[in-house]
């Protein structure tokens, strides 16, 4: 981690209380950044203090040195006195009962806290409060996403009036991948900022790699059940019933999953609308459920038992992200009449899981081109009654295979400003092969760059606070506050280097005599000088 | 190049005739793809031709197995009948004085023909006539740089009603890089994709590294001259005069440079409206004439010799590109009074080179967080008469050096969207480093796809042919089309290989039971069994 490295110490771990809840400590990084010191023209040094910048972390335990983490035994459960108390005293079992119910529980506190990343003692105004935390989850605005058997999670808020969230992907296939391989990639990517993981596995050992994960992730937990359902029928569509999928539930309810991709949108009618698409179906869930609606001639068994799913997951506050199995496969299918349909279904869908007290968000595109974007955004706040969107991208063009963590960042940042309130990430090998470690990160910091993008565009409260520390840092030869403060410190570190940077008033880049910055500096020199003088 | 290796035999060097000029090679890809073959559920194969699809092609005799390249002679001069003759005739110099006079030039006929890319085979309807490239020539909306002494640069539009282009940076620095090392980037480059080149060079051997890089260039070279100037008279700002620069000017026109960056905008009376920005002025050339200005206390020589400058380089049909000398270097000075300021003054500038028949087209920011970018757009369109926008990115976070090629496409795409003409290339080493062959590459392909999106979202004639081509590819297995049709085909094949991936029905991402393009196939034979059960 970059603050267990003697190049980053001025990065530190930082813990922030609740005022509600005075036990919460929220995590954070904090950046100590070093004064600046001028010389005026006439040799005399001024020297001014940099305020510290704080910047939302996910990588929970493991970039605190203070603490020893072991894989063997899991991090530490932090959220289980809170939901052993919520159990005692009879509240509702989902954020959403209890934001119903007027309740303003640690989990609505803390994420109140971390979104702010301490603006207020930049004197910075701010609406997220535990309060509007509250209403908006008892709105269905926004998720928290907290199975109360991973207690091993730090809460984050899904919604599109915070933070965009970046959700990460990881998971083995029949033909590639080992556990170890798979839980080291899920802290790897927390590491770099994945606020959510999805672990996507449809090889062996899914039961055992996805208990490896959730003891030792900090943040929420995604899964497609179909997966593991089908691989309980051997692979065998036509086989899979309601039975195994309930089961299937059940045990991942029990293990600690926080939200299930659920493609019940699938509706018997709809699944010709895709028949004459230039990549007909490319959700995998959605394929599946497809074929099962065709040879059985009916309406799938997740539609049908919609309500008695939303009863088991709302007695472990498992949310929802209801799955787009129609989603456009390239921009030439994008915003057809099979997707939007499968949206009307969704919509329908949402409003049945609030009544339940369910936690809820949709799922969206994929390859869609810029023009079409806007669209889909608006269609699924109106039709979704504004629950949280979750996109994925969307691609902007087909043509660039090796780089679509790149096309797709352009429409994540896109539809993330329009309103998308979590995007699922994309890596470099998207389309080619699985990805590995080095593509997690570079996917993850591609995602977070079009989130915190949308973050800035959006007024999130005190998100140029970074950008600002980070361009004064630049502008003032700081190099080592300029990488602190960047996504990856590492890399940028490592560019500067090979290139036989110092830490120097100039760079190789341009060198002295044409540097725009050391100009500007000798500019404001003679202005002052001049302004003396007059 | 990839058609010289075996692995991308099915891409080929095709060339177009022209029917006002039959004597005119029009270079393009031909991308020869295989035919789709499917068996029924009865077994009976199928197979159906897939239409070849071309590919607009920047690299010049590089990509033509037939034709013998020699560095050290320079590529062929193409172009040089055509200005032979325009001289005999008495026609005008300048692209623009012959679109005036109604005259549609080899160059106007030879651009429209490279902008459709064939597309007329497909029964695709284009807009893009030569006399309709003339007539925007006319108007001022698009410049095709063709410096008289560069005929071996193969013509190219720049305009909003055009596909948009990108211009690639190289060039060495006073503590950087070789010449033979610059002239491999440039050839590059026009590889990768670049539509014109601009050599920053400020080092030593200024003028031999260009000469080496004109007569091997087939795209647009363009060039600062304040750089050599300074250089001149040794990095001492306050000995620039008109007279050095106008010596740089003339020496540049002969060599061949086909558009001069200008920074004519600096006016005295907006200098101190940079004052209090987070950043400063971060443009070189701006710093240079802004410090300029400060120290004599009087105009800019490039702001009072102006229409010397234009009857200068309309003698050779250099184009002025106006630059933006007060852009901001950071997201907190977007938009400001200072950048504002300077683009009314460029709007003054560009009515003074038209009415000289200069081609011209105007330099944009920099750094703009994404709700500010719309505003930029509009008042360069308005404010500059729709002479054709050419910006640097704009990166919309500062957080992320080593991926500012990301925060970059991600401003690119949506202000290419909105109508700016050309957009120039950001490298991951921005703000680290000078890029080296790995990142001019990076670099290309990532503003590619800016450009491209902004293509599809635009509906440039034909631009959805080689996603739709792609996508049918992807989900066909024919990977090998797949390659062939994308902007790299040599990484992603690399990234596939490297999976283990063979040519087969599906790969190791999702194994064979959770293939959904697989499965839709299924579903597909088993509606048409259906369907002819029925």
């Amino acid at each position: 981690m970059p603050q267990h490295n003697k190049k980053y110490g001025q990065r530190e771990k930082f813990y922030m209380a609740g005022k509600i809840y005075p036990d919460l400590r929220v995590g954070m990084i904090k950046v100590n950044l070093t004064p600046t010191v001028t010389v005026d023209v006439d040799g005399k040094r001024h020297i001014e203090p940099n305020a510290p910048v704080y910047i939302y972390d996910t990588s929970g335990p493991f970039s605190d040195p203070d603490v020893k983490t072991d894989l063997r035994k899991g991090i530490e459960r932090i959220r289980q006195p809170w939901i052993d108390s919520r159990r005692t005293s009879g509240q509702g079992t989902t954020q959403m009962a209890c934001a119903k119910a007027g309740i303003i529980t640690p989990e609505m506190e803390y994420v109140a806290i971390r979104e702010n990343m301490n603006c207020e003692e930049l004197g910075i105004k701010t609406h997220i409060t535990p309060e509007f935390v509250r209403a908006e989850i008892a709105a269905g605005r926004a998720v928290i996403p907290a199975n109360i058997n991973h207690p091993e999670s730090e809460p984050m808020i899904i919604g599109r009036n915070f933070a965009v969230k970046i959700n990460t992907n990881i998971g083995n296939s029949a033909t590639s991948s080992s556990i170890e391989e798979e839980v080291d990639k899920a802290v790897w990517s927390c590491r770099w900022g994945g606020d959510t993981l999805m672990d996507l596995s449809t090889g062996n050992n899914i039961h055992e790699t996805r208990e490896w994960i959730l003891r030792n992730c900090p943040v929420p937990v995604g899964t497609v059940p179909i997966y593991q359902a089908l691989e309980k029928v051997g692979g065998r569509v036509e086989d899979l019933t309601w039975e195994v999928y309930r089961d299937t539930l059940v045990e991942q309810c029990e293990q600690g999953v926080d939200y299930f991709t659920i493609h019940a949108g699938i509706r018997l009618q709809n699944v010709h609308l895709a028949d004459n698409r230039l990549c007909g179906i490319v959700s995998r869930g959605g394929s599946i459920m497809s074929k099962w609606c065709l040879l059985h001639n009916r309406e799938s068994f997740l539609y049908e038992h919609f309500d008695d799913i939303c009863d088991i997951v709302a007695r472990y506050d498992v949310a929802l992200s209801l799955g787009d199995g129609l989603r456009p496969g390239c921009t030439a299918d994008a915003n057809d009449a099979a997707q939007f349909a499968e949206l009307d279904t969704l919509g329908e869908l949402v409003t049945r899981a609030w009544a339940k007290d369910v936690q809820t968000f949709i799922e969206g595109p994929g390859h869609v081109p810029m023009h079409k974007i806007r669209e889909n955004m608006e269609r699924q706040l109106s039709h979704c009654h504004e629950a949280p969107f979750y996109t994925l991208g969307p691609i902007v063009t087909d043509i660039a295979p090796a780089y679509d963590h790149i096309t797709s960042a352009i429409g994540a940042a896109q539809i993330a400003w329009l309103g998308t309130a979590m995007l699922c990430y994309v890596t470099p090998k998207e389309h080619l092969a699985l990805p590995n470690k080095d593509d997690v990160r570079t996917g993850v910091v591609a995602y977070k760059i079009a989130a915190h993008a949308a973050d800035l565009a959006k007024g999130h409260p005190g998100a140029c606070v970074r950008d600002d520390a980070l361009s004064k840092a630049r502008f003032e030869f700081r190099w080592r506050d300029q990488f602190h403060l960047s996504l990856d410190p590492e890399l940028a570190l490592q560019y500067f280097e090979e290139a036989g940077h110092t830490d120097g008033e100039y760079c190789t880049m341009c060198g002295p005599n044409f540097c725009a910055a050391k100009l500007t500096h000798d500019l404001r020199k003679l202005n002052k000088k001049n302004g003396t003088d007059a």
